[in-house]
């Protein structure tokens, strides 16, 4: 038999009494990033043969470098790039996936600012030699993911660039994009999106 | 007209009369590296529309980072981590591209101690997504490049896992590979050795 010890809440069965409101048992909300997540997606790609998606490592200018001994090089000054890029991209059934990772904790809209320009530059190069490419964005209040391709992320840009808002609804991006349920495994099965929306292409 | 003035050599006209055997007056040989012609050659690609393919960057583990200013981070400690994947790929025609350079000193053969056991296994999960991959080599003595297929490559690191040689001779890779012609721009046209080799696949 268990012994609940008072702790001043309300008992709860297990295994969701010894959690606060904050932490629920479901495949969301288990305090991953959206790298996090998709990390392990990827992997999980990956392991099962399904995709090769790597993210990209993140662009440093080294100036200055240590060689305390043979082996070993220690980088003792050296600087953030900005990258010239998106930070994934990989091969899944011969086509080329490139995307950029986005994440919000506003409830209403995805701010531009999130995007370089060289990125939205870089996603228009991709598509214009027929790469697959899009946005994943996650709304982290509410752990809800989306798949936004990149025709109406570019269309988002230049209404921006024209004057307009300087940022995606959420509502555009539930109209104009795709939702990415959770799951246990893989986390966010993006290639699910990609496969129904690109059928006709594999 | 122009006189010969003797130099103990016997007179070739111009333009290699004037210069020693090891430097000849032609596109090739400009001191450059072949991470150097490579990222020109991409360069070109991507600003005539043709590819967008680039050279990932250098994945490095951050131990320490300071901020002098709000503005400014400056990585005080870092180590160079190894790649899991290889340095270059990009899109071409929609298909994935993914590729090695390797550079020897050797004029008869490769080692295969250029190449990590993992980027073999990337060149394979690539391979098995229909990615198209290869490595590009470059002989530096005599400026040479090839483009050698990932199913040639495999073969010969299979070769050397059986306890066969630790390298690939030149000649099988004249075999097996494609002779790349150095030209002004761009300068190493490999997409030009794809295209002729994938041409029923764009």
């Amino acid at each position: 038999m268990k012994i609940h010890y008072p702790n001043g809440k309300k008992y709860r069965s297990s295994p969701t009494n010894q959690l606060s409101p904050k932490k629920k048992i479901s495949y969301s909300n288990r305090g991953m990033t959206l790298e996090e997540d998709l990390n392990e997606t990827n992997q999980y790609y990956l392991q099962k043969g399904i995709a090769v998606i790597h993210k990209k490592p993140t662009p440093i200018q080294i100036a200055h470098v240590d060689f305390p001994s043979r082996s070993a090089a220690v980088i003792k000054e050296a600087y953030f790039k900005q990258p010239s890029t998106t930070d994934y991209n990989g091969v899944y059934k011969g086509r080329y996936i490139d995307f950029e990772a986005k994440e919000t904790k506003s409830n209403t809209s995805l701010p531009l600012q999130n995007f370089h320009e060289h990125q939205i530059t870089h996603l228009k190069q991709v598509d214009q030699q027929k790469g697959i490419c899009f946005v994943i964005i996650r709304f982290s209040q509410t752990d809800e993911y989306f798949l936004l391709p990149s025709q109406p992320l570019f269309h988002f840009w230049e209404r921006m660039l024209n004057g307009g808002r300087k940022s995606i609804q959420k509502l555009e991006i539930e109209k104009h994009g795709y939702s990415i349920p959770i799951q246990f495994t893989p986390r966010i099965d993006y290639l699910n999106v990609i496969e129904r929306l690109y059928y006709d292409y594999f």
